[in-house]
């Protein structure tokens, strides 16, 4: 059989406090269309499909349209699982009714041992658990990790295995690589709360849920992560988003990625302040685009965000790349004598052209009576 | 055909603090066991199925527990709208789902045209609504009030009427008698945005949601509300609460209330702090019922909650239905002439026999002094 492999909707989470709904959408409509174009047999959804455990109406109504099209109206069997940022419980309302057409909606630790088959292969669904969940479900207090919990359980689902299937498991957490170590992923993850890549071995493919950069285990050809369908962060700029196909009718499983294309992309520009204002140098984003400025200037610039946003109206991110100078007057010896107060009125004033109100005085003097008092201590 | 109606389950309320999740799955058990005595046809939950648009998780949990036992279990076909409590767009999440084991959840406005057809009769499923919603559908914005709402709603649900088949309407909203009039309904609902009953006339059967007091319509005989399965208010506590079954193959339709009993009972009782806590007085109450009281007393009485709750664990109102008299020491002229704060801690340490510790004098300040401003003003 053959499915498309997705993860990490976290429908509803905003960049920046700008609403991504729209884009999320788009999305959505681009996963579909590579579904029906490659024919596949089923839809896996490895976790985290809402951004919160109690997700807005607005993002509750998106991700059941989403849910309603793709099993309802396109008729594809879903395999799904809650991931960390989902509450299991509220995402969970309602399974008993989605397995009718089957949409198979996975939120409980012992789940994960009745396995759902689909032509020639067995699905495992696990969903993002605390070790507690293990403790409780085997009775067995001596377990604290969830690698001590993946131990008991690998073991469990094989004893379950059909020899006459593929094996998949889909699952949300940090895997890291034992052997085939995976530097950005050691970084991230470590410490006993990780899985290594080996105990996942008896699976033929694991479709994985959590990190969202599909390169996080990229050495690893039957192990991945999706990665998000949308770039949620700066240090995700440079990546390329998609989803996986995965066929298990051959042997080892085929494994292709597609790419899918932003509505409205994240573009990280580096550039001094007069270039990023001068509309002769062109820069590679629309209007519509979310862009993170690393300013080169090393002077103060007044209105900063403000001007910026007059030809970038998206900036989510705004942070200098060299350190500021300073001038000599800031370093004046009389200046530096002044009281902190006074020196931080002069530099606002000096940097922002504007006058501090006597509400922003008033702040002004107690955070510095705060920090002084930490001075003291 | 034959069934129950019921509303306003409200699960997650608390009653003055006092988790009634309990109650309220024995009231569900009570409700499935007459539901299958009477071999009803189908369930009806007239709205309020939650308490609160964001229900908890156990809320959540035992709303579901009790809609699949219901209906995936018990096979029950059930008829259910949100009501003003519910969030409509939460409560709706997995509605395309639920209809197909004959689960008909409706939230939105429009679905109340298309009735459900069931054995000989047509369900009309109004959930709640604001009047905007209908100005929205009829794109008419002369409708300014549920009741010109209903008024075109209703003409329009008669053009659907199958003049074979019964017709029921599920709704939540006031209904006010307009001829036969019931004061406590008119005190509680008056103003436009009431129903008049004579609006409903076209219907064979009403099953309505909203007033918790079954008695609110008391003089209609085919326009209910089933009131809730619980006493959510001491207002309720002499009410018996319960279900109507609904048989629609007689004509008019017979109609026959079934009650509920109490798991824990809300009882008032009326008397002196002195025979409360003499246990030679019997009271019809059990240690888990939640008890009212209305002290006789006269007198200052210190701790008087506390000790009350010796004999009455669940004590959620207590209020005094006599003047306190106030005794001669406390209007002698001197005290009088005393300053408020030296009157209020007198008065306190003879009330309760405590004195008032350092914070309690400084609320007790800062209190006076904001009273003595607006004095001023």
């Amino acid at each position: 059989m053959r499915f498309l492999h997705t993860a990490d909707w976290h429908i509803g989470k905003k960049l920046h406090g700008y609403d991504l709904l729209e884009e999320q959408r788009d999305a959505y409509e681009q996963i579909k269309a590579i579904a029906q174009a490659e024919q596949v047999d089923a839809v896996v959804i490895a976790g985290d499909l809402y951004d919160r455990a109690l997700p807005s109406e607005s993002a509750v109504t998106t991700l059941d349209d989403m849910l309603v099209d793709l099993n309802r109206k396109q008729k594809f069997p879903l395999l799904a699982i809650s991931g960390n940022h989902d509450s299991a419980v509220r995402l969970g309302y309602g399974q008993e009714w989605f397995a009718s057409t089957d949409f198979y909606l996975r939120t409980s630790f012992g789940d994960s041992l009745k396995p759902i088959v689909m032509g020639n292969t067995q699905f495992f669904l696990l969903p993002y658990f605390e070790p507690i969940a293990a403790r409780q479900y085997f009775q067995d207090d001596s377990i604290r990790t969830v690698n001590e919990a993946m131990v008991r359980l690998v073991a469990a689902m094989q004893a379950l295995f059909d020899p006459a299937k593929k094996h998949v498991l889909i699952a949300h957490f940090f895997a890291a690589g034992s052997q085939h170590s995976d530097s950005e992923t050691q970084v991230q993850v470590g410490g006993l709360n990780a899985v290594p890549v080996d105990l996942l071995a008896p699976f033929d493919y694991v479709a994985l849920g959590h990190l969202h950069r599909k390169e996080a285990l990229q050495n690893e050809p039957k192990i991945k992560y999706s990665g998000s369908p949308l770039k949620f962060s700066t240090s995700e700029a440079e990546d390329t988003k998609g989803v996986w196909i995965v066929d298990t009718d051959t042997d080892p499983v085929t494994v292709t990625f597609k790419p899918l294309k932003p509505l409205h992309d994240l573009v990280v520009l580096t550039d001094s302040f007069d270039n990023l204002m001068d509309f002769d140098h062109d820069y590679p984003v629309t209007p519509d685009d979310f862009v993170a400025i690393d300013l080169t200037d090393t002077t103060p610039i007044s209105n900063v965000m403000q001007r910026l946003k007059t030809r970038f109206p998206k900036v989510v991110e705004l942070q200098r790349v060299n350190q500021l100078e300073v001038s000599q007057a800031t370093l004046d010896v009389k200046q530096v004598q002044q009281d902190p107060l006074t020196l931080m009125t002069e530099f606002f004033e000096q940097a922002t052209q504007h006058k501090l109100t006597a509400q922003q005085v008033k702040w002004a003097q107690s955070t510095l009576q705060a920090a002084l008092k930490e001075d003291d201590a």
